[in-house]
């Protein structure tokens, strides 16, 4: 398999070769890294013993690996520590309403990764994948919160997962009826944008009275989450 | 396995018993129902050949049974009609913000859902199960926008999984390490709320002039999506 560097095309592999919606895949590393690094919630897919599951979880991801928390699919990594999983990111960004149900769909951008998470152990990289996990969340958190003692570090299960092996797909603009006989009906068409935004920082009610939280949290009100 | 009628507890199967996170499982069919009623994208995982995909795609549920397009796993389901799947409905409500980053984590609310697909064939059971899916993410728009045609029933693949067997999580509140000797730090702790709300709809720029957008899809602007 090809290498992945920034300014490539990402590799087309058997698993991620387009079947459908060919008009919806996208081929540039841009755009996984802009899908990427606009979330910090995965769906973990992992089958074991015939059963697959589809698990949400954090993710931090430093262009090149996604780090994920292995405590989240314990049982199913533990006992195939070398299964094939697939990681899904999407952000929904509308419902596109047609003149006709069938043209109904949704605006979105997804990224599928694919790959055998390898389990990280070594310290330095243990520390490195959960500042990039925390920092993914939360911009700022990891030089203001305490970090993880080696106890802790060593309490923790961190998966790596390459992303050479990735999909991404997207959909924007308007409906696709508006040039069919359909468009003749007295139907409204458009989108219907949906908005994530952060909430006002709501304080811990056993917090010590007189901190303030700090302009990285504070400061995110308001602003988009996607 | 018990049937779950929606004033009983959900099931308790082998693969739903909780294993991990004890404290966050809920038991209660309202929660499922809440959470299933609240959302119309899920990630669909399915495995064929040894390959797990996980595809998000919109869903419609009527309180027994979920729906799904079956073009978005035609590849997987076509080759392997009688696999199991897991259909995961994931809310993030907020980032926990503790004064360790070993206590960092998310407020959400999921639900998985596993069993075997069933093909909805029957002209009838598919239209209802297709106003059920228009419904879940527009009320309103199946009396409103043109439905189906026979020719347009016949080209839809359409899923049906029961949701008898199914898992629910929760997590709500404030950071767990209040009590904690890190609750002597000077580190803000709380919640950082995420808020999606509906945007302003936007006309397709080939609607006919004079067409406005309808209540049901004008009145969201402003509310909540979850």
């Amino acid at each position: 398999m090809a290498p992945s560097a920034p300014d490539r095309p990402l590799p087309q592999t058997q698993r991620t070769r387009h079947r459908r919606l060919r008009e919806q895949g996208s081929l540039e590393r841009a755009d996984l890294d802009a899908i990427l690094a606009a979330g910090f919630i995965c769906h973990l897919g992992v089958t074991v013993d015939g059963t697959t599951m589809v698990v949400p979880t954090v993710y931090g991801s430093d262009g090149t690996t996604l780090y994920f928390h292995g405590s989240v699919a314990s049982r199913s990594l533990v006992s195939s520590p070398a299964a094939t999983v697939c990681v899904t990111v999407t952000h929904v960004d509308g419902l596109v309403l047609a003149r006709s149900v069938f043209e109904h769909g949704v605006n979105y951008r997804s990224a599928m990764v694919f790959g055998t998470p390898r389990p990280v152990t070594a310290p330095d990289e243990k520390a490195e994948g959960l500042r990039c996990l925390t920092e993914q969340a939360t911009p700022g958190q990891w030089d203001y919160a305490r970090r993880p003692s080696r106890k802790e570090l060593a309490a923790t299960a961190l998966l790596a997962l390459s992303l050479d092996d990735a999909s991404v797909k997207i959909r924007t603009g308007p409906p696709d009826d508006g040039e069919s006989p359909d468009a003749a009906l007295n139907v409204w068409a458009g989108t219907l944008p949906l908005h994530t935004s952060w909430g006002t920082p709501e304080p811990d009610p056993l917090l010590t009275s007189g901190i303030a939280a700090p302009p990285h949290i504070a400061d995110r009100t308001g602003t988009s989450a996607q």
